[in-house]
Parts: structure tokens; sequence; C-alpha cells
């Protein structure tokens, strides 16, 4: 048994993609270590200490070094695993005034905050990759699909004709508006902590505020006002995007795992090798959607965990600081490994344009009774027409007939309508509003890049 | 007994200030009613009814007409609220053309929808003012406490000075970051709602969009590049700011309780009228601050259901929809009234600078060890200076000497510090760092208005 | 605007069924007025006052004719609601000496706790009738279709044959098992609370533990051990409890919504007058199961909440006591809520056997394949048979054929099976296992009453 | 980078105790292994296999022997782990017809069923045990600090004066009660899978209930009435027993925090070799209080989506099953880390009585004004009583006079009570109500076992 990271029995659907990697074991210490690292340098860059003394302590900082299980075991003297970490970096430093160097300024909670913040900066760059590629995939299906007749489904019943393409903007959209707020965040708000025990930077004296511009410039993150031991909506935040990045993912997921069922036929994943049951050879099971939703649904409970932990005591906090460090990588992997499983399902999703059709016309036209009923209405005013049209889709079960018979075989309505308007009226393709110019501003607003509305 | 929004024998704590009455059971009338007069509105803006009709859909909009336990109960035979409302309203208005106007082109989530964005964006107005007025009182505290020493606290421990003024700028950059991020949702990401039953504007024709972006218009709301019935990234990202403001005031909230306490009484609330006991004459109860992290803590399990609620099915879903009303609505109310708590919490506090003092002298010196340990280690070394430290640390409780005799009654020690030399390191004042630089500069970029990092 | 507790616009989706009363504003104050009344009534089983004090204190306790809105919003400035309670009681009780007695021995939180479980043991009875309901409809479906055969579905791809009698089993077991729980909450964990201010009963004397047995009594309700003012578990008890029964029927009806899609049709919610759409004639909206889904998509949220909520300071706590008030009654409404749309949807539930059928017949009997596999096995190795079989299958879209005729057209095949012998292998009706059997031993055990594994 | 189990630079403080070892990556594939095994003895035991054959899949059912990394990653191809498992226990067995009998009857959801339940009934021994110590901590401080005089504290103000030994039996009560839950899920909720594809066991043909209840006692878990692939109450009563046991450790450990205080310094934690701070040489840090805080708050969030995770979708679910995996391993470590920590902390808990009297007394006998009032009450009335009393607390700060005097200093009160009354009345150990007696009957019934109220 040995560190978290990989290669659990279940991290193939659950770690998917390069986040996991990002928030492993290993990844956390060697953050840990580049924080160290860089802090040294920034004290050298600041002249409080000799720049050979930052490359001599820069040169120690090798994760590969550490047996990172007697660390965490350690961890539990103080409470946290900076302490041994630095333990033991400092006795892989011959000289002992430069191992004195070694965290200078710092608390433990400096070196941790600032390297969750350095993780998940790493962690979101492959995130981000994922979730672009698939909020791309959806624009492709999008843009190829504009003339794609389909149901619309509201409350899982059928509606209304929409086009697949609308659907797959709307994924689009959904994926797009996460992502941007992700990016957002990790731009502008992950941010170096340093504060020493309090907050004060006392044991820095008087060259605190220009070592922590250092540090921040150092490690590439963002520079705080003040240190932000107890003040965690940087991490909410971060909790907060993640979540809702997890629920449009979901809700995409979950969408193509209703379209894939047996009944509906609609859409099929076409990743080669996978998906087949070796007992059930005629099923196609839709796995990377399937797993998206279980990574997804993880979220919101993580989520409720991190901001549950924003209430920190005083200078730092008495066990909600220590509560933050599992969900806090949890999240980030979750929700990586669903934008993983769902890049990988929209690439490679296979779309039944004729099982669409063949469905929408299930219900032999009543989807348009709406239509009917609207241009009947100026001769017939609003309500007469609407009773009439109902009437006839009574008859539908009741007579055996076509919606298109029904409506023809009854009077009041042929007297408006003659068969080829009622047939030009039937047409789905006829009824889709405004879902091209949509489709159309969607995408082109998407080529001019995020931030439009 | 009849609707929400007031009266209840919990309200005056947990739906303080503003925010109650704008997500009351009438205000989620009054909103769906404005949406149905702005629907018409902006119909009547691109011509496709006449103005009058527009005007009399409008003069029938009132809340206070209608019997909303009867519409809620209604509500159950659709599904939602909206189909009775407009059936109520059309039978309001006389004029059967007219009446045959109202909703035209709508859905009835497009009606809740941007009834609900309203009823946020309402809502977020006094809860913003309490929420900034919170973060004003923090800075007020900051401002006047520069200089007053108190101790840090790390574990619920004291570790090293502060000042008041440090720990009250760091509340103040917490609450505004929840503001600024709660602003720039409202103003950007709070938007009507139009798709028809299946998002294509079907029934609008060639004038879908058009309407869309005049109905925006009317309301003041953003407009949405699609319908996004089943895309509830706004709403989640509404829920994770509100979730993120909740954490921020309930740790402010906190530590005022904990400065309260009997043992510690550095500060108390001071609001007249309030927090005295009945039968416990002595007690002072920091009621608002109690109320604060009660509402508070509520925050984290909405935020989480809707999140989870995320992930609605095709074009409309199947229940996840109507899953959001109430934790919406209650989300914004606890806020609201969290926020509310603390701007009368900070806004009436009484600090006891004296008192902070007796604190901090409590231990004796003995949380200015480090700087006495880092005074020695130039003429002792960084390990030798500990250890002797340490040693001194340990005769305070042994020989019931005090840490100032403790280190001078060590001959190594009096070797290298003489006792004003102690006297001087021990004095907290000195030791504190950069805390009034970054009180400065959290104070000077407040000024300067959102935005500053 | 006035208290919660009915008439709202959401009230009747979200509040369906006779728990909604029971946790109303009112319903709260006449639980607070009863407990106030039954201690009375204990102090003077006791002895320690007149039965005529107790009768006059009863007399008095008429929620009726309290202003709960000037009650409530007076609860701000103690921060309870029960001190403002007592005063208007005190107050309209006449005789001074009476008057005094009012109350006395309690803190405010036992009469809010004892309050609460009064308020849980109500609503818990509505809420279990109409579960038990949805479960005795259940069982009624589970006998009636026995013999109902329909394909079993895994991953939402067809699967197996299995009976709808079993999966409506299944249903069965699930309410079962959340209500036996919920009834041994409600027998066994619901206490009174009472302890004076700090759990001692100080200003009861000597006979604090004789008056807690009497109150128990009076009330209905379980003897704690100990005051439990900051010991949480029995409201972390029930929360978990509801959170089991909301995911349960959120199961049922989450089926019940994906047998009714438009594609599948199997079952149809038949309760009168509702469902219609007024606008798109042709749709069935399976509004009680969708109700139900909303409804149960709350609890775990709430339950988070109530859960968090039990890390309870010292003797009593500072915020987190009142952070239950909330989600206490609002998990109850919900649950009991989504128990009543159940019970009605299952209550009238149309079963289409004949589209269940058809729906199994869709793959051409490719559902059966593994048990042909299994058939050639003997013959000719499991592998063997394995890729005979699934070659076969790759035969059906390929070739055009159904999958009884690709079979019968493989000479390997053929040779050991007639086509007689494929057609009773390919019966579905023949490959139900255990299905009966299962069915039957879960009737049975559920007339033996709960309890049975 | 290799599997999960204990290694990280967190597992010392998040993953403390036995739980962590049985939750591991080896635990669960030793788990699944087992119930291969045992699937395979109870079909030996039925009489369908040999016994030969059984005890051949048993030897092979080695966990040390598997890739556990590649059979994680092979997972993602079908969707669960179980498929590359079997696949790999198939290759290990060189007889063909042997190895043809592997897995036989079962789908992965069986296995990987039945082996969360078996994880969860091997981490529940440790988890109970470090839970019952703790308790067992609790009620020998109870018993011995029966006269153990300090503050019992509302709000964090002190309000009314108990003993330590009565605040320590509320926390034995709180976690019997949360151990007592536990042990009875373990015993009769935990239950074997096995349904095969769809429930019914078509592919056991007639002997599927004879396996099923061979395979139950095989493994020492429950029979189930049906297959419960879809009906997660188990899952979610387990999920609800767990977060309730963290809710009542994370109190008892926040107590403890509070009482750590430096301003309070009533206990100490006593374990040796922990909680000093390497720069702060006097702070003494409750590590495993702070330990257990932090593992406990975890819970809610985790149990929030295993319970949000329970609605399953017809026989088995898409999506919702794979997401219990992560949060069901994860709760039951960190409630059994918290469980460990709090039994450290309670059994090394150093108890300072004098300073709990020290600090009973900073008011200088204020608490006890209520006393004084009902004594005053019988000669003055409720109201003169109360009004006299609380104008002599004023007196207190205002004229620099212990509470006594001021009483004594008012001649309406001198005229009823002489120096030697008031003294008697202000001594705390006099007005202790029945806190004796109620630790009395609490250790009386914990003697007498679970089960008592």
């Amino acid at each position: 048994m040995s560190e978290r990271g990989g290669g659990g029995p279940f991290d193939g659907i659950l770690a998917r993609g390069g986040v996991a990697e990002q928030v492993s074991d290993v990844a956390w210490v060697r953050a840990m270590l580049d924080v160290e690292s860089a802090l040294a340098a920034a004290r050298s860059r600041t002249g409080s200490i000799e720049p050979a003394a930052a490359t001599a302590i820069a040169l120690a900082c090798h994760a590969e070094d550490l047996d990172i299980a007697t660390l965490g075991l350690d961890a539990a003297a103080t409470g946290n695993p900076v302490v041994p970490l630095d333990r033991a970096l400092t006795a892989a430093i011959g000289d002992a005034t430069v191992a004195g160097q070694v965290h200078r300024g710092a608390t433990s909670q400096d070196v941790l905050d600032t390297a969750a913040m350095l993780v998940a900066h790493r962690a979101l760059a492959p995130l981000l990759e994922d979730l672009v590629a698939a909020a791309d995939a959806a624009a492709a299906l999008a843009d190829a699909h504009r003339g794609t007749l389909m149901a619309g489904r509201t409350l899982l019943q059928q509606a209304l004709p929409i086009t697949f393409g609308l659907k797959a903007a709307g994924w689009m959209t959904a994926l797009d508006a996460s992502a941007i707020r992700l990016d957002a965040i990790r731009t502008t708000r992950l941010a170096v902590q340093l504060g020493g025990a309090t907050g004060t930077l006392a044991s820095l004296g008087e060259e605190g505020i220009a070592v922590l511009g250092a540090f921040a410039q150092e490690l590439g993150l963002a520079e705080p006002t003040l240190a932000w031991h107890a003040d965690r909506t940087r991490v909410g935040e971060l909790a907060g995007a993640l979540g809702v990045a997890a629920g449009a993912i979901g809700k995409v997921a979950r969408d193509v795992i209703l379209l894939a069922q047996t009944e509906v036929g609609e859409v099929h994943e076409g990743t080669p090798g996978r998906g087949g049951s070796s007992t059930l050879p005629h099923k196609r099971n839709p796995i990377a959607a399937v797993s998206a939703v279980a990574c997804a649904e993880r979220a919101p409970g993580l989520v409720a965990s991190l901001l549950a932990s924003m209430v920190q005591e005083h200078e730092r906090a008495a066990g909600s600081w220590h509560a933050e460090w599992r969900p806090f990588g949890d999240l980030l992997e979750t929700v990586g490994s669903a934008a993983a499983w769902l890049r990988d399902c929209l690439g490679h999703l296979e779309v039944d344009a004729a099982k669409m059709r063949s469905n929408l016309d299930l219900t032999g036209g009543l989807l348009l009774a709406e239509r009917i009923t609207t241009a009947l209405s100026p001769s017939l005013g609003r309500l007469g027409a609407h009773e009439l049209v109902e009437a006839a889709t009574r008859d539908v079960p009741a007579a055996g007939r076509s919606f298109r018979d029904a409506l023809a075989a009854r009077p009041e309505i042929a007297a408006h309508l003659d068969a080829d308007e009622i047939d030009r009226l039937l047409d789905p393709a006829g009824y889709l509003g405004s879902a091209d110019a949509f489709i159309e501003r969607a995408l082109g607003r998407r080529k001019k890049g995020p931030g439009s509305p």
C-alpha cells in the first residue's frame, strides 16, 4: 500500500484524464517543495539571503527523495505535513546556515495553502483543456446538425420539434459558461499565501510585503492584499465554479444517456473497444456518459463540505482548515474526470438522424397541434380553435386515424385548412422558430471568444 | 394560515433584513406578473401586438388581486403555478382578443425562470447593501484599531501578537470579495428566459429573437444567447456566490462569538435592548453574531441542493427544475438575513482594548519567545538559541518566574541580552511585522473600489 | 403577508399531503404551547404546583390568540421565540401566582426542542401513512403483475427480461425499509427535552428527574437519560432516516417518469384531471412522479445541513441550534410531500402490458443471447459458444435477419439447437429465474409485518 | 505513484486508526475476491459445482497477485473493475471448466455491492472499537468528575454551574447512541447482493434463492429479500448513521478545543510527544481534538452525496451507482479517523479542576443570581425579587463591589437574607440540581448495555 494518485480499482472510471496526476500525493508534496523553493528565491530577490542559499534550497527540493508515507505519519505529531517536510528538507542540506533559512518567515499553513493554489493551478490546465474540448465537440455537433430534426422533450415527454443542432448549442453554451468562470478564477483568484503564524509576517521584519510580492511572482500566482489564512473566499469560489462545471457536464451526459436508451436510440457512443457487455452482446452501454454522470454527481457534496469549512476561527482555524485538504483535491479530480469523459463521449458521438426523425413521427403529427390551433385561431377564435384541435387529437387513438386524417375529417377544420395546408402545417421542419438563428449567434459569439453574454 | 414571507415564529432571527420580503410568496407572484406584463410590452415594441393591448395586460397584472393560496393549490394540476396565474390573468381582462395575447410565445418555465431572476435581482439589492455595510463597519474597525494590540490565535491558542485592526481588515477583505462577486453576477448573469416549449420560440415565428431582446430591456436583465431552460449555470453561479458570502459572514460572526466569551471578553455586542437573559442577568449574549452564524450555516446544504439540481433532462427537466424553487428563495433569504445580522453586529461592536491587552499578557511574554530566539541566533546559532529559550519557557511554570526573569536568570542568555533589551524584545508592539502596512494597503485599495486584487 | 404553512404559489406541488400543516408556523406555536401546558401538568403531578394552576396554564395555551408575526419579530431581541411566547402567556393569565409558574424549571431550548419533537411526531403520522400507502400500492402492482413481462434495464439499456411485478416488489421493499426506520425513530427516539439553562434542572431542586418523567408521559414522547441540548443525535437520526425515505421515493418516481417517456410508454399516470398540457394536447405529463422527484431531491442538502449543525458547543450552542429550525421543518415537509405524491402516482398508475411486451421484443430476441450461449456451452465450450452467438448477433443488423433466423442460419448452432428449441430459448417468459419466487417471499414477509429482513 | 490506502501526506491526520486499511484499494480488491470465492463456495454447497472447483477458485483469489493499477485502468472499458478482475481470475485458473465457473450467476454489481458491504463490515469493527473506547473514556471522566465544579456555558457565555462529570456524561451518551445505531446496521442491514443482470438470477435457473442463502452464510452478511441493485436504502442508512457519529464526535472534540483555549485552560491534551509548536514553545495545540473536528466535518457532504445517489434508474443505474464508490469508502475512513482521534484525545485528557473553579468564580457569583431571585420570591414576589437582584448585578461593575457585597448592601435584600445565607446561596456546589442523579443513571444504564433509552 502506498500513496494516492493513481492505481486504485476505480481510478479508470473516477480519475480519468490529466487532473488525477496533478492532485496525487506526489503532486502535493512537489507543490509544497516548490513553495519552499520559491520562498527562498523570493528572499534572495529581496536581498535577505544569498542567491547561493536559495539555489541550494531549490536543489534540495526533490519530491522523489522523500518518503511520503513516513512524512504523512509524522504529520500526526504536529497537525500538518509541513513540519516533517521541512525537517527532511533541512536534513538534506549540508550547510547549517543555509538549512536554517528553509521555511523562514512562513508558517506551515503558508506552505500548504500556497501548495493548494499551485495544485489547483496545475490541475485546472488539463481540466479546462478537456472542458473546452467537450464544448468544441458540442459546437461541431451544433454546426453539423442545424437541420437534423428531432423531438424536443419536456418532462421526458415529446413536446415540440427542435434540431439536434439546437440541443448541442445549448450543451456548448453551458460548458463554455462554466469554463469561462474557472479560467477567470485560475487567473485572478489563485493567490500565494504568506503571513507567518498570525498574518503579520513578524519574523520578516520590514521586508514582509516585498517578500510576499516576489514570492507571488516566483510562482506565477496572484498576490493577495492580506494573508487569507482564515478568509477562505478563494477556496469557496473555486469550489462553487467546479460545482457549476460538474452540473453543466452532468446535464450533457445525462442527455446522452437518455438519447442512447434502447427505445430511443438516437445517439450511440462510438469510442472503439468500449461499452460492450460480455454477457449481453446487444448492449452498447454509454460508458463515457455514465462515468461522466458518476463523477459529476460527487461534486455538490464536496462543494458543500468546502463551503461549510469556510467558517474558520481567528487567525488560523482549529479543524476546518484541515477539513479542506481532501475535498479540495477530490473535487478537482472528480470534475476533471467528468470533463475528460465528456470530451471522449462527445468527440465520438454517433448521431442517428433517421432514428431522431422516426421518433419525431411517433405521435403522427400531434406535436404540431399547437401550430394547427394557431393557424385556425384567426377564423375560429383561440378558444374555438383549441377545442376543435383537441377533439381531433382525441380521434387519433379512438378512431385509429392519423392526426392528419383526423383533422381533415372535421368539416369545421377542413373549411379553413385544405389537405395541403394541413400537410404544410404538420411538417416539423416548418415549425422551428428561431432555432437556426439561435445556433448561428451562439456559434458566432463563441468564435469571438469568452466574455460574450 | 397563509403564504410565506414574514410572520413566522423564527422570522425575527432567520429572516432578518430586506431580503425576506423580496422572496416572499407575494414577491414571487408579483415577479411573475411583472414578467407577463413585460412580455406583452416587448411584443408591443416589436409591433406584434397593439400598445393598448400591452397596456391592458399591464393593468391586469396586480398581485394584490390574486388569491395566492388557491393559485398554489391549482398548480398541482399542471405542475406549476403559471398556468393558473395566466388563467386568472386572462379572466381579469375583459377583451377576449387582448386576453388571448397573455403569455403568448412563452412557456410556463419562461415566466417562472425570469421571475426567479427578477426575485434574485431585487433580493440582492438589500443583501448587498447589508453586506457592504458590514464590510464598511469592518473597515472602520480596521482603521480605528490599527494600534490596538491583541493576541493572534491559531487553533484557538494564543500565538503571536496582532492588532485588532489587522483582524478587522481581514474580515473586510473577505466580505468585500464575496460582495464583488455577487454584484458581478447580479449585473451580468441574471438573464431573462424566453424559449417557448422547447427553446425554439416557434410560436413567435420570425420575431422570436427581437422579442427576446426587447423583453430583456423591459426588465433590465441580461439577454441570453439561447434559452437556458436546462442550462442552469446561472442558477449554480448565483448559488455558489451566495454560499461564499455565507462562509465569509459566518467566519466573522464566529470570531465575534469567540471574542465575546465570558473568559475572553474582548468585544461585546452593543445593540441597545438586545442580548439580555431574563434569568441570567450577567449574560450578554452576542445575539447578532449567533444569529448570523445560524443563518450562514444553512447555506452549504442549500447550495448543494441547487448544484445537484443542475442536471436537468433534455429541453426541460422532470423534477430537478421544480426542486430549485424553494432552495433558490431560501438561500437568498438566509444569506440576506446573515448579512443583516452581521451589519448590526459590527455596527454596534464594543471593543475592550484593555481586555485585549491583558489577555495578550496572560502568558507573560511567552508569545514573544520566537523573537528572543531570533535575537539570540546570530550569537548562539539557531538550534542553540532555540534550546535555551525553550528551557527558559519551561522555567516559567516550574520556577514560578515570569518569562522575563526566567530569561534573565540564564547566564547564557544574559551574556547576549541585557534586561532592557529583553524588555524591548518582549514588547508585543514591536513585533507586528507588516500588520500596519497590510491594513494600510487593504484600506487604500478598498477606497479605489472593487476589482483591486 | 403572514406566516408559513400553506398558501404559497409552490405549495400545491412542494407541500402536498398532511405534513405541511403539521410543520406550519401555527403548528410550531401550538406545539410550544402544548409543551408549556404539559410542563405545568407534569409539575402538578409531582405535587409542586396546584392542579388548578396547571389547568389555568393549559387554558391559556391557545395558539389562535397569539399574534405569531409579532412574536417572531420579538424573538430577535433574545434569540428565540419562547421568551416572547412566555411573556404573552404570562400576560394572558390573570393570577400572578399562577402566571409565575409558567415555564418554571425550563429554559427556552427545553420548550423549543420538545416542540420540535412534537412537531416531528405529529408530522410523521401523515408522512408514514402516505409512505406505507405508496408501498401498499407497489405491493398491489407486484401482486397483479407477477406475469407481466417487460425488459429489465441496466444503464438505461435493455438487459434481460423481468416482470413488472418484480420491479414493483423492489419499489415496495425500498419504501417499506424506509418506513420501518422512520417508525422506529418516531416511537423510540423522539424525546422530551428538559434540563434548564445548563442541563442540571437546578431550579427544580430535588424534583427534577421526577418532573422530567412526568413531562414525557404527558406528551407521549420518550424520556431521555440526560438533557440533550448539545447532543443532537436524535435530530441527526431523524434527518438521516428522512433522507433515506426521500431516496427511496425518488428512485420509484424516477422509474415511473422513465417508463412514461413518449418513446417507452409502458405506464401512465391516471389521476383524473391532471397532467394535461394546455398547448400540447398529446402530452400526458407524469406530474405526480415529477413532483415526487422534485420534493425528494431537496432532501440530501437539508440532511447535510442538519448533520453539520450537530457540532454544538458546550451546554447550548451559539448558532448551530438555531440553524436547525428551518431545515428540520423543511425536511419533514418535503419528504412528506414526496410521499403524498408517490402515493397518488402509484395508486393511479396505468400499466400498459402490451407496450411492455412490444418494447421487450424490440431487439428481436437479442436479450436472450446469454441463454443461447448457456445452452450451447455444454456442446461447444463456453468460449466457443460465446463467439458463435456473438457472431450471430452481428448478423442481425448486417444481414437484416431476425436473431432467431440468424441463429438458425449458422450450421454450427443448428447442429445443436433445432428451430423449436431456439424458439423455446428465445421466449422471455422462460428466462425469469427466481423472479416469481422473489415476489412471493417479498409479499409474504410483508404480510408478516415489519422487522422481517 | 500507486494505490490508495495509506501513505499520503495527509494520512497521519485524516486517515488515522484502523479503518483506513479496511477501505484501501487492496482491501476493496480483497473483498471482491472474497466475494467471488464465497459465490463459488455457495454454489458448491447447493450442489451445482464440485467442491474441488470451489476450492480451486478460492485458491486463485489472492489480492497480492493482482496488478491493481492495471485492473483499475481496464475498468474504463466496461465501466467497472469486476470484469477485468474476473478476467485475471479466470486466467489464473488452469482448468478451463473450473475457470468457466468463476462469477457464474452474478453480475458485476453483485460482486461490487457485496464487496462494499464486506468492506463496511470490516471497517466498522475498528471504527466501533474506537468509538466505544472514546465513550468509555468519557464515562471514566464522568465518574471521576462528578464533583468537579465548572461553569456551564450557553452561547459561549457562562450560564449556571455544572460539573465536568455531567458534561462528560453528555459526551458519553451521544457517542453511545451513535455507536448503538452503527452496530445495529452492521449486524442487520449489511447484506449480500446477488441478482444477476436484472435481479432475477435467471442464469442460476431454479437454484437462485438457495445459492443466495448459502452465499450470505458464507460471508456472514444478511440475506436480502430481493436483489437491491437499485434500492439503496442500506447504503443510505449506513451513511446517515456515520453522519450522526461524525456529528457526535465533532461536538465532543469542539468542546475540548474550546476548553483548551489559552484563556480558558480547563483541559489539555496530554498525549506524549504531540501538540508542541516548533516556533511557539508556549503553545499546547489540541491536535487530537482539532484533527477529530477536521475528520468529522467532511461527513455531512459525503452523506449528502450518498443520499443524492440513491435515485438509481430501473434495474441498475446509469451513473449514480458508480458515484457511490468513493464517498462510501471516504465516509467510513473519515469517521473512523475522527473516532480514533477522539479516543486518543479523551484517553489522555488532562483536567485542570482548579482552573475550572477559578473560571467559575470569574463573575463573582453572578451566575447564581437566579438562585437569589428564587430565594427572595416568596417574600418579595417574583417580579420584585427579579428587579432587586438585577439592580444588584448592575452594582457590581458600577460600584466595583463583589456580587455578594452588592446584595448585602441593599437593605431590601438584607432584610430577607443574611450574609451567611447569601454565602450559602452563592455557593455553586449547592445549585447543581439533578446533575449527580443524571450522571448516576447515565452510568448505570450504560452498564446494563445498549438499548437502554
